[in-house]
């Protein structure tokens, strides 16, 4: 399972930053009928500064996504490749990716964020298509607790929340009610399949439940719907959780959600049995594989997660039964 | 002769700015084996901010051309106006094209300019190829005559050149003796023809003559070479310049010199026979044509200059003999 397949089932997968880009680096291998959509809340760096400067979408998690569906040859590569580097030095254009740049410009030729991103797809050959969660750039809010002694206070910020020394107790997004991207609710409600996580279960991960009208169409959708665990605790923003507490977090956050898969990577699942309750209070069974890639503590292999996901998928599937 | 053929003669095209943009719009008209070979001394406007920032080559006049041979249908236009697009606004991008940081953003990955040269051009379809005429950036000075009465004095930098008001006496590169770009130095040695100009006669078109190894490929090369005189004298740089002077400029920066064309707007050709004259002393016939762009006083007409190149290159036109 490491070759793209032509078809495949429709799915949809929620995310942002570095785990979005894992998933869609194994869903590539499963189906070609594939969206992300992506939290567009980032106030960091590249994005942060662009975001600052144009009054635009922060494009760096969009362009980290496409460069993940860029064609299996030569020019994708070579284009995704060009998309992602970083200028350096200290001038004004350090720390800027080239993509964040394009995507930047033609957002400002274009006034339209979907078109744009299409183009940036079409140049890289991508096999499938990616979408922001909402047509506004957005910032996430959070009540953190810096006690003991209980202080809870607001934190405000994509870049702040996730660095936060303090223990998350839950995000809001500033506008709470933002106009969803059309394109990404009616992706939703024809897909077959959608994923969730993994990525910065706050500030990536979280945000995507939080749009009302994707939440809405997340709910009504007749797909199935597959949360995949992070690995290891994120300082700052979980270090604190186990795996089983991560799926409170999405509980608290989306309270009608149900699941019907979670993926837990056989090592990080410390306490198979709590978790295994804790996905079926969601609806969800568990599955359990080695999805760590070799030698990178922190990052999903991506052939192994496609195969979780293949046998997930899989319609006569015995583990579907 | 608006259409493109499909071979044609080899040409290659000298010069820089809005002027070889002309020419090679002209040129790809008449043949699809082009070679745009590009003064790289700008030191203004976003060239001269990326070359001071990242010190590389100055990106605009490449991009310009490279713009101008775009593919003719709907992916190497669209993606021709996405790399002359430049950002607004007054923040740390406000005047950059987009394709001036993509071509920044390749040399410093690639460290071969050709390479990332020929890259853009694949991504724009382009009908030909775009080199700079040297690997380093260049610096132009001029010897410029601030009188009456008689006061020479240095002026350094193709902006503060183009711009100066005082009378250029003459100019020079700095390094004097910069490395050719070896491709550029090939094309001139394989052409069947080779133009220069029209543009900013001291700025854009003198310094392709300056290159030693370039200008002893041109001189030895069995190409003709056609002149392309400018349509109106420009503020500044040569506003005190008949056409026939344009010629003798031209003499004194690259005295060895012989031309086989002179071409000039009809309009602009006031004193004909001083000119016919003029190009004679270069080994030249004057060839007179109505190629100035209808309501564009300063621009020539793609189609109308198109067909003069068309006429003089054919090998068996009346024209010739």
């Amino acid at each position: 399972m490491t070759q793209a397949r032509s078809g495949g089932p429709a799915v949809v997968a929620l995310g942002g930053g570095h785990g979005l880009a894992a998933t869609l680096s194994a869903l590539r291998q499963v189906t070609s009928r594939l969206t992300g959509i992506v939290t567009v809340a980032d106030n960091g760096g590249s994005s942060g500064r662009l975001r600052t400067e144009l009054g635009i979408l922060p494009p760096g998690d969009l362009r980290m996504a496409l460069a993940a569906l860029c064609g299996d040859d030569d020019w994708g590569r070579a284009w995704a490749e060009v998309l992602q580097h970083r200028f350096g030095g200290d001038g004004p254009l350090a720390g800027h990716p080239v993509g964040n740049l394009l995507l930047a410009a033609l957002w400002d030729m274009e006034r339209d964020q979907v078109a744009g991103l299409d183009l940036v797809a079409e140049l890289l050959g991508a096999q499938g298509r990616v979408l922001p969660m909402a047509n506004v750039p957005l910032d996430i809010e959070a009540d953190v607790d810096f006690g003991p002694p209980e202080r809870i206070e607001l934190v405000r910020g994509q870049a702040e929340v996730a660095t936060t020394p303090g223990r998350i107790l839950g995000v809001r997004l500033d506008p709470g009610d933002p106009p969803a991207c059309p394109q990404a609710v009616a992706a939703l409600e024809t897909a077959d399949w959608v994923t969730i996580g993994p990525g910065s279960w706050f500030t990536s991960v979280m945000p995507t439940l939080l749009v009302p009208q994707l939440r809405q169409a997340l709910l009504r959708t007749p797909a199935r719907r597959c949360l995949v665990l992070n690995l290891v605790a994120q300082p700052g923003e979980t270090e604190h959780l186990t795996p089983e507490e991560h799926l409170d977090v999405l509980a608290a956050h989306a309270p009608d959600l149900r699941l019907d898969v979670v993926v837990a990577d056989t090592s990080a699942a410390r306490d198979v049995d709590a978790l295994a309750r804790g996905a079926a209070r969601l609806g969800a069974r568990l599955v359990t594989a080695d999805v760590r890639a070799a030698g990178q503590s922190g990052q999903h292999d991506p052939a192994a997660l496609a195969e979780v996901f293949a046998t997930t998928f899989a319609p006569a599937s015995p583990a579907q039964a």
